[in-house]
This record gives C-alpha cells, sequence and structure tokens, in this order.
C-alpha cells in the first residue's frame, strides 16, 4: 500500500513546515515502518518537503527488501545509513534543492543518542541538526483504519488464544506458568501472529501479585489466581490484554479484589472519550480504588497508547498531559496487587470513538472460574 | 549470585577512577542486569566510588523484585528513575559524600537520547554530567565463567532443538516457514531456553537468498535451500547459530556455494584467537569467498560479539577497529545469497581461548540433506 504511506509522509511534511525544517531525518525502525512500510532492521529516512526529495537509505543486507518495499523513494544503500543521509542532505541543501525552508534539518532527539548525535552533526558540516522529537510519534497516535484493521486482527488472534486455552483445559493446576505461556503464545500464532506483542505474563498465585511477573517453573495449584498479560502482533501491530482467572472456587477476598478491579476498569473504559483530559482517565479508574482502600495497591498508571509499539503515546497516567482524541488506540489496565497472596489486572485494548469506544479486545471481563 | 555482581561493580569502579570521574549513572537495562542482577524493565544505577554510595532505582512495579534481585544495595523507588538518581548524586556530591572524584559524573552517552539529556542536565544542577560511553560494555566483551556457563546452555537448547526438528521430519515439503520457525521455538522452549534470542529466521528457496528475511506463509519445497538463524535466552544470555539444510538432493551449484561458504567459515573460526585483529578475523573468511568470485554475495560483517545482547561488542567487520581477547564471545557467520536462487549462511558461537576457540554451537557443519 505505497498510498498510504505517502499520505502518512504527505501529513509528516505539514509538520516539517510548521516547524521551519527543511527536513527531517526519521532513525526510528517504527517511524521508518509508519511511513514507509520497511520492516528490516536497519534503515534511516531524510523526508524533505517533497516526495522526489525524499531519501530512503538502508544497508546491503536490505537491498531487494527495499526495492520491494519502498519501491516508490529513492533508495541508497550506505552503512551508517544516518550518516550517509546526512551527508546526502549536506550536499542537497547546499545547492539549495530539498524544495523545503532552509539548511535546517530536524533530527528525532527522543531516540538519537548523545554519541550517534555527535556523529551526526559532524556529517552535517556547516547546515545545521535541530532537535525535532515526537514528530511522527504526534501522527501514530491517532490511528488510520488500515492500523485499527491490524490492531483489531491482534486482539482476535490473542482473544482466540485465550478462549482455545480454556476451552481444552490448559489452565489447570499442575502445568507451570512457562508451559501456559508457551501454548498460549502457540495458539496465537495458530490465529494468525506473526510474532508475540512482548514476552508473555503468565503469573499464578502469590506471583500474580507481581505486576511484570516473568513465566516461571511455579507449578499452578487450585485456588489460585492466574494472571495472562499477553499479546499478539499483526502487520506490525501490536495487542495488549490481560485477564485474571480463578483456579477452582474463589474465596471471597478473591471475589471482592476481582469485583473492585472490575468496577475500576470499567470506568475507566467509560471515560475513554475524545477531549478527555488523559490524567482524567486515569483518576476515573484510580478513585474506584482508592475509595476502596486500595490505592497503594495500585503502583501504575491506567495505560498506554499501543500501535506498531506496545507502548507508545498517549500515556494514561495521573501525571500525564494532553487530551485523547478520536481513533486513539489505548489500554485500560488497572490492577490490585496483594503481596504474598495474589492480584488481579483486567486489560483491554480500546480505539477512541466520538460516544462509546470500540471494545478490540472482546474476551469476558466475568470471572472466570476454570 | 551477589558476589559476581559486586565483582563487576569493582572492576566498574577502576575504569571511574581512570576516567575521573565521581560516579557513573548507568541506564541501560542490560548493563544493569549485569552489574546488579535486576531483571525489570525499568531501572536506573548509580555507581559512586563506594559500595555504600551506590544506589539503585526502579518504580513501584519492581519493589518486591527489586529487594530480591538487588539486596545488596540501598534502593530507590521513584519514577522516572535515572532523573531520581541525577538529583540524589546532585544531594550527595554537593555534600563530598560520594568518596569519588570531584562533582562529574559520568551518563551512558551511547544509550541516553539527546532529549533524556536535557532532563538529565536540568537534574543536574550544578554538578557535571559527562559524557562516558562503553565503559559497562567494555568489561562485557569478555565474559566471567559465569556467563559462559549461560552461554553454553543456551547454544545447546538450540542446537537440541535443531536436532529434534530434523529428527521428527520438521523440515519437509509443504511445511511454511512459520511453521517450522514456530517449532524450533517450541522446541528450544523444551530445552530449556527462556525466551527466543530474536525473531527465528526461516528461509526457504529464494527466500534464503535474503540475508535477514522473516519467515511467511512460503511452502518449503523438494530442493529448497532452507536457512535457519535462531537463537535461545538463557539467564539473559542469547545463542546465536544459522545452519543451512537442503531439502532432497542437492544441485551441483548447491553443494559449491555451501563448500565456499563452509570454508569461508572454517577459516573465520580459525581466525579467532587472542590478540588478533578484528578486521583480520573478517578478512581470513572473506578473502575465500572474494578468491571464489563471490565477494559480492557476502554483503555483510562475518560475526558479532553475543551475551546479555545478541549483538553487542566486538563486531567482526572489515571496519572494526581493535583486537580480540581471551573470554570474548563472538559469532562468525559468513554467507553467500544469489537473489532469486537461494543462499547459504552458517554461523556458530564461539569463546575465544588461548590456542583454539571454545565452540558452543555444536550442531553439525556438514551439507545436511532432510
Amino acid at each position: 500500500m505505497p498510498e498510504i504511506h505517502t499520505t502518512r509522509r504527505d501529513a509528516l511534511r505539514q509538520r516539517l513546515a510548521e516547524a521551519e525544517l527543511a527536513a527531517l531525518l526519521v532513525t526510528d525502525l517504527r517511524n521508518i515502518r509508519y511511513l514507509t512500510g520497511f520492516t528490516g532492521s536497519n534503515a534511516a529516512l531524510l523526508v524533505t518537503g517533497s516526495e522526489g526529495g525524499t531519501v530512503f537509505c538502508t544497508d546491503g543486507r536490505y537491498t531487494a527488501q527495499a526495492e520491494a518495499e519502498v519501491p516508490e523513494l529513492r533508495r541508497m544503500i550506505e552503512r551508517p545509513s544516518a550518516t550517509a543521509l546526512v551527508g546526502h542532505a549536506r550536499r542537497v541543501l547546499a545547492r539549495g534543492g530539498a524544495g523545503g525552508v532552509g539548511d535546517v534539518v530536524g533530527f528525532e532527539s527522543d531516540h538519537v543518542s548523545v554519541e550517534q548525535h555527535a556523529t551526526l552533526a559532524d556529517a552535517a558540516g556547516e547546515i545545521t541538526l535541530r532537535r525535532a522529537p515526537g514528530l511522527t510519534e504526534a501522527l501514530r497516535e491517532r490511528k488510520d483504519e488500515t492500523e485499527v484493521a491490524a490492531l483489531r486482527q491482534a486482539c482476535a488472534a490473542a482473544d482466540r488464544a485465550l478462549a482455545d486455552l480454556l476451552e481444552h483445559g490448559g489452565l489447570r493446576p499442575g502445568r507451570t506458568e512457562r508451559e501456559v505461556a508457551r501454548e498460549l503464545e502457540n495458539r496465537m500464532a495458530e490465529h494468525g501472529a506473526q510474532a508475540t506483542a512482548f514476552p508473555s505474563i503468565v503469573a499464578a498465585g502469590a506471583n500474580s501479585a507481581v505486576p511484570h511477573h516473568r513465566p516461571t517453573a511455579a507449578v499452578l495449584a487450585k485456588g489460585d489466581f492466574v494472571k495472562l498479560d499477553f499479546g499478539a502482533v499483526v502487520d506490525g501491530y501490536h495487542s495488549d490484554m490481560t485477564r485474571t482467572v480463578v483456579l477452582g472456587e474463589p474465596a471471597q477476598w478473591q471475589r471482592e479484589v476481582y469485583e473492585l478491579v472490575s468496577r475500576a476498569q470499567a470506568a475507566g473504559a467509560a471515560a475513554v472519550r475524545p477531549g478527555r483530559e488523559l490524567a482524567e482517565v486515569d483518576r476515573a479508574a484510580r478513585d474506584v480504588i482508592a475509595a476502596a482502600g486500595y490505592g497503594e495497591r495500585f503502583p501504575h498508571g491506567l495505560g498506554h497508547g499501543v500501535g506498531l509499539d506496545v507502548h507508545e503515546a498517549p500515556s494514561l497516567a495521573a501525571t500525564a498531559v494532553g487530551t485523547l482524541s478520536a481513533c486513539m488506540a489505548v489500554t485500560v489496565e488497572p490492577g490490585v496487587y496483594l503481596a504474598g497472596r495474589g492480584g488481579v489486572r483486567i486489560e483491554d485494548t480500546l480505539v477512541v470513538r466520538e460516544g462509546t469506544p470500540e471494545l478490540l479486545t472482546l474476551s469476558t471481563k466475568e470471572l472466570v472460574v476454570a
């Protein structure tokens, strides 16, 4: 789909003009994928004011792949690619040929390290490199329908994997956390996942009280909470879902904690509306948990944007600044963690829409007894 | 094993003294794991001239994990952690209590972005932040025996997975690249892999001519080269191995290309000795391929260091500067890629030893006919 990438580059050019940049050097691979469709592991992109002046660069491992994935752009094969493009910008801007404004090239100062910047500044010579963080990320916050379709598929793969796992008795006393993680990941692959979105979290019993527990050889036991936080990748887009299941009849404290987190999650999701302050969405869920006296047991933000990165802007947190817009994709994932006993987190991926958000993760949020 | 981490921090302190730094702010998670054993996804570490002055910082998700993994260090819980530690350094150094030299704090300028540096510089106030790239990475180049043991296990998991795959007929016409990748990864997990080292490469037929091809729904066919590049993670350490198999009786050109790459690989491995120039090791293999007229078909470096990162220093490439030392772990992975037909890469992970290197990836390098 070269058209979608052309559209995105045109949107970026608006930002360049507003920022008074002749060009932007894009070095973050997710941003490059967003702007070009290139999926390799090394590349740089110089977006100038015109499509004709825009140049893509990668190294010799990816010559054929670049021809196939980025046919519409001028291509260079050189390593290191970012330095090569700065050299190119220097030559072109010295001739006044960029079709942009002046000799100022923006760089992704939120991705470029201090050392790398020193190298690029050397290559820049008489042209100016200017900090230009977050330009492409800002475009990426609001998903186009191509992106939502990929997110929907990724979420569906995770939903189906969980349904299969439960249906085939995959969550039962005696299995290890690692076996369960492996099965979830295999089932996601069967349902179209091209990769896992992040190392799956499977946390049983007291381990479920560790927010980001990594699966171990710990054995699932009757009475355990089992927290499952996992996701699939489809066409580069990540799903992210958490469900907490109980093995056998739940104890009273388990019902109470589950019900509390469930109410907080619903309150957070209900607050997901265009124009809503990010911190306000976090507060909508947090207030429910705090009112029950568990505020200290919810030690992380409510959620985050999700797309080409599993964690991207916007952040739904108490300290976040900004508002939600239609077509943003975010997670809503409150949790309550009782050290030594167990914890519950319930997480959905949602797309902000006018009115009610579109729910992409469709697995039930009722307490599942496995 | 807190002792090993104490030993590593002491080695780093030597470097601090040499670099005339009062302290080093460590923000790269691999470096933090190396120096402390912490395995979470957010942390920072301030290493000062004394163990007592050294402070570890993470956020609320990891309070319990930090207590368990880093019991011997003073701990702070604050987010953002790096900024918090710079604030701490400022308070301590203003009192002259760091036990180091002056008020200069090094930061990992090869990992810290230009934006992040601006934030840290704000927090630093009157103390000086100085670029200090690669200090911990330099220590990490030479592996201690704890690390070699983990690498050995990771390589063994990959070896066993490949043996199982072949033994059970997992490489046969009709399967897709993705199915094969999935099976390799599952079999690595069965043999103790805690994760896959990187997205596995399974490339059949003409796809094998793409050096870094990602597995697709392409179907394996009789006569194909199938290139398998995959690895396991054990205790944070990565294995990396490539083997190229042929499905059915090899054609003459396949035998020739395979034999050429095999000779180049052996020549490269034979050059892996303490004191050898990195570029010279690359050349040892590259000369074999160039002499056969295929120099242009080997468009990447010969290899790289491997450890807590799957790609780390040193680089074995034509442009690399430096020499090998005993206890470095490196890959040797020449390839020849014939666009539209197929390609061969053969890759081992080796530990530099006095005399012959220690081979960690033990799968046969004879041409396997599956």
